[in-house]
């Protein structure tokens, strides 16, 4: 049996006690360790607190060793790990598959991850739109699709959460083309560099999908003892530090409810001026006032 | 201190170690209990599992209650449960904002919930827009705001989540309006309701927010060891039988990706007959072809 079991967010402890009863049965237990990281727990913490080998299954073994991992797997239990929830990436359901053709029967044993725990900040999950990825911007390369997906979140009122690029085990482009198995330190891209490529990306499209004033919530460790959340406009949070990682940020959309503001409110510098900036973004995509149709008098 | 702990889907074991942890050294916990239910566990099975008392907290407690679960929070340890996540409910942000005038610290252990468990089925969460909701419709009373929302998802592309209706420990009207305390049996919205009042509202509007023919995807009992996926149209799901509760609903959006698809061809019937369907309904919300700008010829 194939296990795909969620790690949660940050401590050896947020697994479910289901989830570690599983991996303690499994003979071998692979950790999905590049889409993102537990921030309170290393693999040594994590062997440790098994009691068993962890093994490490960076983006090739994944991607291209799905037979290595399964080995077996019709016979013996065997776990994959996954920070988050199990299926945060394309890449589990792709093991899924590939489990399916070689007829291994397999069960999921979910967690929490930032695409649920989100509502923390106080924002109601069913007023998200579509979740975006911000990618770190190089001179020559700045990819820039989630401006367009954030306009239509927002042309309809909602929140966009938005997920910050982390860079593990990659190579630089020189040790890549000179076939140097040497990678460069992880890199985890924090709020001020999110804000700065969002405000970079608005001022070349100028197209007002947000503007510097726009409203955001900056998540920082989110689940983990030192989760910090901070409400500011965009300009603001381009200068904000949020500390150690994990970074998310959240932009607000224009059907923000009372009750959302209220707990938002904890988390501003100054409360007037947030309602300010909200109520100012409120007029972008905002519908046409409603005119009733005109009665029909020709009874 | 007040603890909100997740519980996730369906068993007591699926609740983390670090909740578990903290639900034993809690003086008191109390178990929101009608805004969801866990599936393969109950009030005595948990009170078991963590060996103490467990109070049930409805909605009147929950509401109008806070001051009696926050009591002595800030010298005790009291929990309150959350089936799934903890931020699912307005209600349990209400009962944070009263902590915190309360001056009663707090914190969150996270769970899984629907709204990221449901990934299971192989759409990718980050292509989803808003969640709606379903409520059982009366006959005098068939509330369709979820219509608007799911034409403004599929408009631009995305899937809906829809969340169905639970009615526990509720009145009927006649029991209510004599002042009886007398509660109805729980009830919980299956596939085929949720399918024909979809059908039913999109007859009434005649929009095309969606067809008989769009294609959806059935889950039931999501995190269970008998949880099910049945992709479908929604004609055919106002006929499928998905069993014992809980049920949720996906419909799909125009976006739907090669890889999203070849993973619901598990749960299809007929492989090509569901490919003609996802390509009909793709035909919908089509934005319209791209026109290259007219070359300036000018210099």
């Amino acid at each position: 049996m194939l296990y795909l079991i969620g790690l949660g967010l940050s401590h050896e402890t947020d697994i479910t006690v289901r989830g570690l009863e599983t991996v303690k049965k499994c003979e071998r237990v692979y950790l999905e360790a590049y889409t993102s990281i537990l921030m309170a727990a290393d693999l040594e913490s994590l062997e440790k607190f098994y009691g068993k080998e962890v093994i490490l299954a960076d983006r090739e073994l994944v991607e291209s060793g799905a037979d290595q991992i399964l080995k077996d797997a019709d016979k013996v239990d065997v776990a994959f790990l996954v920070v988050g929830d199990v299926f945060g990436a394309t890449t589990h359901t792709d093991l899924v598959i590939r489990a399916n053709e070689l007829n291994i029967p397999f069960e999921s044993i979910h967690n929490a991850s930032v695409m649920n725990a989100v509502g923390a900040c106080g924002l109601q999950l069913y007023q998200f739109g579509q979740t975006v990825s911000l990618v770190f911007f190089t001179e020559t390369w700045k990819p820039d699709s989630f401006y367009l997906k954030i306009m239509e979140n927002r042309k309809i009122g909602l929140h966009t959460l938005l997920l910050l690029d982390i860079k593990v085990k990659e190579q630089s482009i020189e040790n890549m083309a000179r076939g140097r198995l040497i990678y460069e330190p992880p890199r985890y891209m924090d709020i001020q560099t999110a804000a700065q490529q969002l405000l970079e990306i608005e001022e070349l499209r100028g197209e007002k999908a947000y503007t510097p004033e726009t409203p955001c919530v900056a998540i920082s460790r989110l689940g983990s003892p030192t989760q910090k959340f901070k409400a500011a406009t965009l300009k603001e949070l381009a200068e904000y530090d949020a500390g150690e990682p994990l970074h998310s940020l959240v932009m607000l959309g224009r059907q923000v409810h009372d009750l959302e503001l209220e707990y938002l409110y904890q988390f501003v510098d100054d409360k007037e001026k947030f309602m300010a900036f909200v109520e100012a973004d409120q007029e972008h995509f905002k519908p046409p006032p409603y005119v009733p149709p005109e009665e029909d008098l020709s009874d």
